[in-house]
């Protein structure tokens, strides 16, 4: 099965931006919790929309979800100078999301993580914006692969995202999406979507979202960032490791299933 | 979107077996008209349990589907001799299901159909029995292509069946037919399969159902045969061509919102 990254504690959220005005502690440790037990192996940790107060806000979020026990973060941030201190900060491997192929963005913040054991996030995108089809996102994670392991940081640690585009307005997007996610596959490397983009307009997101999720598991993807407490993608992400052949005499499924997990 | 052949004029279906046995047009006729309804373009016909009476019920099925319209029939038989009358009976453009690689079997079909127009459903299978791999499945179809061409049957009439197995018992074969699906599809054929044997022996089929409906379609599945009256399949589909870019500014996935046919 698929590696889930849970993509509830993001400021842009009313409810989580409101939590960390407050320094709510308590209600951020239960977002986390309440998504790793759902299935999240990893917790994203978004306050992009604190501005200058993005770092402050990013640090105490890694202290107060990594009180407890060291529930690994996938630090995601614009910002390479608030990723190189989160980092810091953060106990075990983190994910840091994200570079991109534009030299700016990668000058500055691989240097940050080469020393450290991290995974990171590549978009494929460069300096032309975003990219059209699968070829173009494949050619630029040949890139990205090239410049890191320039750097010292080998293409392991790499999580490449094909950015999913809104099907409302994008019409023929989705397939160049799977293709690139096969094509980058293919080659060994690790893929990575941020989900929920792809049904943004449309009514009925979640049959849209849960959809494309199992499109993109038959394509080979490696980890998703999801809602986990969305129990129809996890529904769908149970059902698709039993029909890929990765859930050995569908164990998992059959106990999702028995815990009354799957709708 | 993909074509919709509805399955359940099927006399393993209890409830149709006593309809054929007592001649209950007027159910039917209903079970077709409302197949077509919910987004069938072809009706599927297979009245295999009724062993010697088979092909008399065959041809009062044809009959009371076609009295009041041309609804295309997929006639579905193990025998060539009631594959061969049905045909002539059948009023418009029929599917026959089906031949194989299997050279007794195709020899007996091959010229019942070779002066009509039907489609023809193909199973990837030979005399050695289940194919293992997509690259079997393929050669199989190859195989097929090459015997119907030479015997003036084109090889635009046939839909070719990666024959999808039960993911219970055969762990590793979701991804073969998926990958045969593709390969097939790459080379202008069209291909179809039965959906439901996927989820034969475990809990909660409709859901593996509806997971596996999304991945076939993305590897370019061109016909499925399915029950059209399952409305989360039927999502699957409209939510598939969406996302797969065969529905224009989501307009029919909207509409389908609109008439809360969406689940």
């Amino acid at each position: 099965m698929i590696t889930v990254i849970g993509e509830r504690i993001n400021t842009s959220r009313q409810a989580i931006r409101d939590a960390v005005k407050r320094r709510d502690a308590v209600m951020i440790a239960d977002e986390a919790e309440r998504q790793m037990d759902a299935g999240a192996a990893i917790i994203d940790v978004n306050c992009g929309t604190s501005l200058d107060k993005e770092l402050d806000d990013m640090l105490w979020l890694i202290a107060t979800i990594q009180a407890k026990r060291e529930i690994p973060l996938c630090l995601d941030s614009p910002s390479a100078d608030v990723l190189g201190e989160a980092l810091k900060s953060h106990k075990g491997t983190a994910i840091v999301n994200s570079i991109s192929a534009e030299k700016a963005r990668y000058e500055k913040l691989l240097p940050l993580v080469a020393g450290s054991d991290c995974s990171i996030v590549a978009l494929t995108m460069d300096e032309r914006g975003m990219p059209k089809t699968a070829e173009d996102r494949f050619q630029i994670a040949q890139t990205i692969t090239a410049v890191c392991e320039e750097r010292g940081v080998s293409k392991d640690r790499l999580f490449f995202d094909p950015l999913v585009r809104p099907v409302s307005s994008e019409h023929g997007q989705g397939p160049e999406v799977l293709k690139a996610i096969r094509l980058i596959g293919e080659t060994g490397l690790r893929t990575v979507i941020g989900l929920s983009n792809i049904s943004f307009g449309l009514p009925n997101r979640r049959l849209l979202n849960r959809t494309f999720l199992a499109m993109a598991c038959a394509a080979g993807l490696s980890a998703c960032i999801i809602d986990p407490l969305d129990s129809f993608l996890m529904s769908s992400l149970t059902a698709s490791a039993a029909l890929l052949g990765q859930d050995e005499y569908s164990m998992n499924y059959i106990g999702a299933f028995r815990e009354q997990r799957l709708v």
